[in-house]
């Protein structure tokens, strides 16, 4: 297993929904877990705190403490908020900077983030391009002698998978830490609106998993589509 | 890991060339591996035996010598020739029954065969198909109560992989029994024109995962794609 | 509004979780609304009536009368059994001949059924492809006077739709009618493993649904992915 | 039926050929339709304007009298003329944000656009990927308490759909309109070269839709792609 | 250049409508063009000979002579009827059969066909499929000694490209035969409600490859997508 | 055969190995062959370089000298060396001017480049986008009146075919100049690491053209995705 993992995220939320299960299984088994939040989400995710005359500063900071929490919850080993603002998300060259110098201090196995495409959110897409980047700068010597084995790279799942062109390859067995996730969700009350749509597909996943899975037993589940070939000794039985 | 894996062919060299890493990986393990050839590959995959006046069974024979030796070297449990035909390799409803019946005895976690599409070869697509086939009839209750979890089925790597859309997603590394591979390859003389090229995907396949495996040791390995999601409980590391 | 429409599946519960809604919405409207099953799901899909010694007859005469329950409630217009078996489900000229019969006979101006691919059920890959010939064979003056314009063919939502690379482009919202697909659902009590699943499944997409509608009410939807163009006169509103 | 729908291009010209059509039928019928166009295309798409020693600003100021004409006989309701240059078009930011702002007053619920892929005129791509981050940017209240619910976004015929994936869900009948389309295309005399190809591609795309249609009438047609899911209440008839 | 090529069709009027500027322009120039006709599309293509009391042997008659008129015009050195049926076509062995040997006997370069999809019409995708299935047939040495370097195979222009996922590569320059195409249309009178259609078809891609080969002349075209690579010793000027 | 061609890489090694055997062949037959490296790769592909303590400026120096001495054994026309640095690579609206006004000044007939996607390096995709960006910058009227005929565009092979979605439709023979290609690798000690993967890819695409090409004595080849379709007036033999 990783000893250490990265969770890179356009806005705040998105990683509570979409792998704060993954997040709470392997920061329990001891693998550092570490969060980038390249925004607020202030702008278009933060819906219910935009209420009479509230101002961004205001907006940014209740997000940024709800997201805190979610994390203290998850166990995160770290947290970075690069706020860029959101809806639309910039591109930054000093953020794929930032992010390929935490990859080469954490030497992280695995980052996970959001899928290549989604037209319906085009933050994610450009946060997806922003961390092939900088797995790119944390591999080159010529940024440093501190280098590293490019890590594998998973894409966590959209709101509506199929117009994403999502296409898991990796169903997670989150039984054991879903009263963790769903704890961290309800550390989010901004977007209350997301706590049972992502119940339930929590819940399917977890269907589809214990279908197929050895035990019978998963119930909830989170789904990760890799984007470079995994390297193994021996097939999965 | 599995206890017992199913490697299913059109052609008795396929299994060498393609997954004979895999299968002695396994095997050395004590994982059982099973195989169905469904056809000798004596019409369209034994040029060199067509001699003068070679004739259908002699050349039939001859295939089937070589695959049960190299199937010895690989330390295969069991092999089932189905003598199918070739170029093109039919339909058989029967044949589906026998690899669903074999599914049922040995519970194999994971299927190896064919992609699903190869322009060049449609023997191979109907084996992938007949595979998909059979996996359904294995797991209805209808069809008997020993009916089994569904197997995880991995397409081996096919001649030319961008004309078959073959998108692997998993490297296994093989370097360790390069060598029995390599002597299983040189029991099938009848398709010696293969040697190197085999070698070279090895090679090519090996330097893929030890640029970014673990173990920069690894020299050979071999490709695959998994049909199914996996249901995992942590990230590889 | 289409005068008629009709549904084509491989197993009798097919219709009720993936476009029981449409059935509904469209019978009660008027629509005359015609049901295909080309088996009885008996081998592979009615696991919990293979119970002690449970004979194939049992099974199929225990799933048809469910079928015609919950067509009852759905308020079809008409059903026909193939009893082709299933898991495999075998090709049938005789079978793609009967439903262009029904296509000239009711004129149907869509037809409801799986989706092309499906690696994990090869029969619904089958029931598509049935259902395209069978179009075809409606609309040649060859094989009568009273051939038709081709209908519009919409594919409902398979169990992991991005397994199947299924592309919605079609929300339906269903939520006036949840209430009589739920009594449908409940009619199949041999599938009862389902009913949550399907019912999380409707949420989802009324969730998808509602979140770019015009109405803020639709609570339950199902998807559809039309198969060729429509032809409009004018842009939704 | 829409109360307004937004057109968005990257040169003057492309409105015209590729969906005047529906900007006449939908005008007509009391929809207001509006148009950006984010340069005047004086570059790469007026090439019949350079001629002798013609300057950039006589060949802008020819294109947009051009398509203010056209625009004035489809109907147009506005135009908006962003004049960022063409081959190649820049980003903008800037733009981004006049184009949210456009919807956000017009509560268009439609855009017509270009598609996601071009590769021979990556101008196409850089709009298409510009209107989705401004439907972004529409969508999110903190951006101002009048955002609006999404717009759907349909992609209008490139010049070579095959080449930019371009997949049709959607043919529009334009007969009833056809005339104001060949007049509003003659008033782009700097592009009479394309006269006869679009005439020619309308009377295609009617020709297929005309196949298929209740009303074997249909003698000219505009293909469009729906980038979302369409939320229905029935199917069509 | 080739010494022989192979248009295999589903049905008798397809070869003039999607390849026969080829075929003309190859026949001119000493090359043999052999066609095969699966069908004679008399069911599902042949709609204008359904007049009255039509038999199914005069209409397939009909059609034969037109097939054989329209050969005649375009230099056709052999055609082989196999007088399967339409819509749907069936499977048969005997025909892959028939086409491999006739690959054989010609040692055609190139083989012409329908695209792998097209849901609109299976009897075009069943053809492709034989006709990959034939070529297998006819390289293995098991089927004979003379067996053949296997022939590049081009799909030909389906009647709606991107419901078939049609992504031609390669566009021929058909101006110098076009009048002999047109003469091989008119004589198909049973499809005159084709004609148009395709002279704009050959209008399009003229103008697609008059924009961008050396001859700004060419003015009639034809699409084709080569299925396996090609083998170059230069890249084209 | 093309008078002229250009090469446009994201870093000075590319060129070698992936078109080395295409620039020798064109040179030797009088084809000039223009070469543009966007950055040194210094950052990313020079990691033999940076040993001790290497400065930036001196492995650039180092990678410059070893590009020019390899195309000067593979007999290039002129090399241009834009300095953009790398791993990421920027955009440059520069760059993509400078690479325009080459192709006004060598009407290359064709530009041979990265392929569109590569999720392990994005400096690959951003050279591809660059060069279609150059390509229309170069055909507009309104840069100047030298604007060219748009020239086929093709994509040379990336390290992970497969990864990349490369699907090449051309194998060029370069058996007669593999000593030059040979030769010119070696004169890039910097990267020895790849020198035998590359002789590898070599022989297999060699193998593959051998297979089906007219002469077998195919040993080395390159493969090549045309972008554009390619206007012919004939089908290859």
């Amino acid at each position: 297993m990783a000893d250490s993992i990265l969770v890179v995220t356009a806005h705040v939320g998105d990683f509570v929904w979409r792998c704060g299960g993954a997040m709470a299984l392997h920061a329990r088994r001891g693998v550092d877990v570490h969060v980038v939040c390249l925004s607020y989400g202030e702008n278009g995710e933060s819906n219910a705190a935009w209420q009479g005359d509230a101002r961004r500063d205001t907006v940014k900071a209740l997000r940024r403490a709800e997201a805190e929490e979610a994390g203290r919850i998850l166990g995160v080993a770290s947290m970075d908020f690069h706020d860029l603002g959101d809806y639309p998300l910039p591109e930054s060259a000093d953020s794929v900077r930032r992010v390929s110098q935490l990859l080469r201090q954490t030497q992280a196995a695995a980052v996970l983030t959001h899928p290549e495409h989604d037209p319906s959110n085009l933050d994610h897409c450009r946060t997806h391009e922003m961390v092939l980047r900088a797995r790119m700068q944390a591999m080159a010597p010529g940024h440093g002698a501190d280098f590293v084995v490019p890590p594998q790279v998973y894409s966590f799942e959209p709101h509506q998978t199929e117009l994403c062109g999502f296409k898991p390859n990796v169903l997670l067995d989150i039984t054991d830490v879903w009263d963790i996730k769903w704890q961290a969700m309800q550390a989010m009350p901004t977007q209350r609106n997301l706590w049972a749509y992502y119940e339930r597909v929590a819940l399917q996943r977890g269907a589809q998993a214990g279908r197929r899975g050895k035990t019978a037993g998963t119930r909830y589940g989170e789904a990760y589509q890799s984007i470079f070939p995994s390297v193994v000794t021996a097939f999965a039985g």
